[in-house]
């Protein structure tokens, strides 16, 4: 019985809605992780709530899609705010913010293969408006300690390695990499990058 | 007048529709790196002939498309084989093998952007197919004559840069750096990822 009848109290029917949200929105980034085009019963069903349920919460499949991405980018910040960055060692707190990058594409695979039939087109602005900002603030303080080579722009580089980032997880979805072999691959090449490495 | 009647001669006729779709393919690589969504009848307009010649030797928008995209990709092939990557010192052959790829983006804006609206999604088999290959042979080299570092796998940087020419494009076309600046980011950038720049 999804819907409360006029004697629940208020307070009861909100955290109910919130363990629906919730619930719904951890079933579609494992449901959409899988199968980019599986359908709003498919969600549900994992859910295990009525179809009626998520539509009550998210009318249409895209208002979903959105709401998982915008959930996504909350989490990857909460993150990146968790890992120090700016006061860890700089090639230390490089390690770690490709390290969220990691965790955040575990668990949402569909961000990972947006060109996948039927996958939603994210406006992704809600991380590449905040996530680019702070590694370029991280690659800045790490060129002023020395740490870093200061040749190169540091939004330049910042974006650089989100993108070597995702060239890394490319590879990894075409199975022609390890996650473990992606995540060297990327973590040498960026401290190759922002010259971290020169200093060995 | 598009159509010949029996009386012109095969050869004339050959040369004719050589010269004709050619004229539509340099149309459509110009109108459609300006708007994506550019119909035929622009394109059309734009080659100089009828709407009617257009679907004569394209049925349609997709085929001519696909045609565009499978010449951009040999033009793109020519210039890698005359830039002689086999035989320059290494990071020449990697300054001139970016090059290459800098015309041929110029040429073929529409390639730069296919998340625009209406842009046609290429498959782009034909150039992921060939040129990385030529980019990794020309790394393995480098790394062989010591020029490179060998820690990385030549086949990871290929993508690796690729990716970041990719990036340094991006940059263009949203207005965050000219073209002069993003070829001369990619090549450092570059050469750092390739450790060529440890020797200097």
């Amino acid at each position: 019985m999804d819907l409360h009848d006029a004697a629940t109290p208020p307070r009861r029917r909100r955290a109910d809605a919130r363990r629906s949200i919730h619930a719904i929105l951890n079933a579609a980034r494992v449901v959409l992780g899988e199968r980019p085009d599986a359908s709003m019963e498919d969600i549900a069903a994992a859910a295990g709530v009525t179809r009626q349920t998520v539509y009550a919460h998210f009318p249409s499949r895209d208002a979903l899609v959105v709401a998982l991405i915008e959930a996504a980018a909350a989490e990857y910040l909460a993150a990146l705010d968790a890992a120090s960055l700016d006061t860890a060692p700089p090639a230390d707190a490089l390690a770690r913010f490709l390290d969220a990058g990691w965790r955040f594409l575990r668990r949402h695979p569909l961000l990972l293969n947006p060109a996948a039939p039927g996958a939603p087109r994210p406006n992704r602005n809600a991380l590449s408006d905040v996530v680019p900002p702070r590694l370029e603030q991280l690659i800045r303080r790490g060129q002023g300690t020395g740490d870093f080579r200061a040749s190169l722009p540091a939004a330049w580089l910042a974006d650089a390695i989100i993108g070597l980032q995702q060239t890394a997880a490319a590879q990894v979805a075409a199975g022609r990499a390890t996650t473990q072999e992606a995540e060297a691959l990327c973590l040498e090449s960026t401290l190759r990058l922002c010259g971290g490495e020169a200093r060995r």
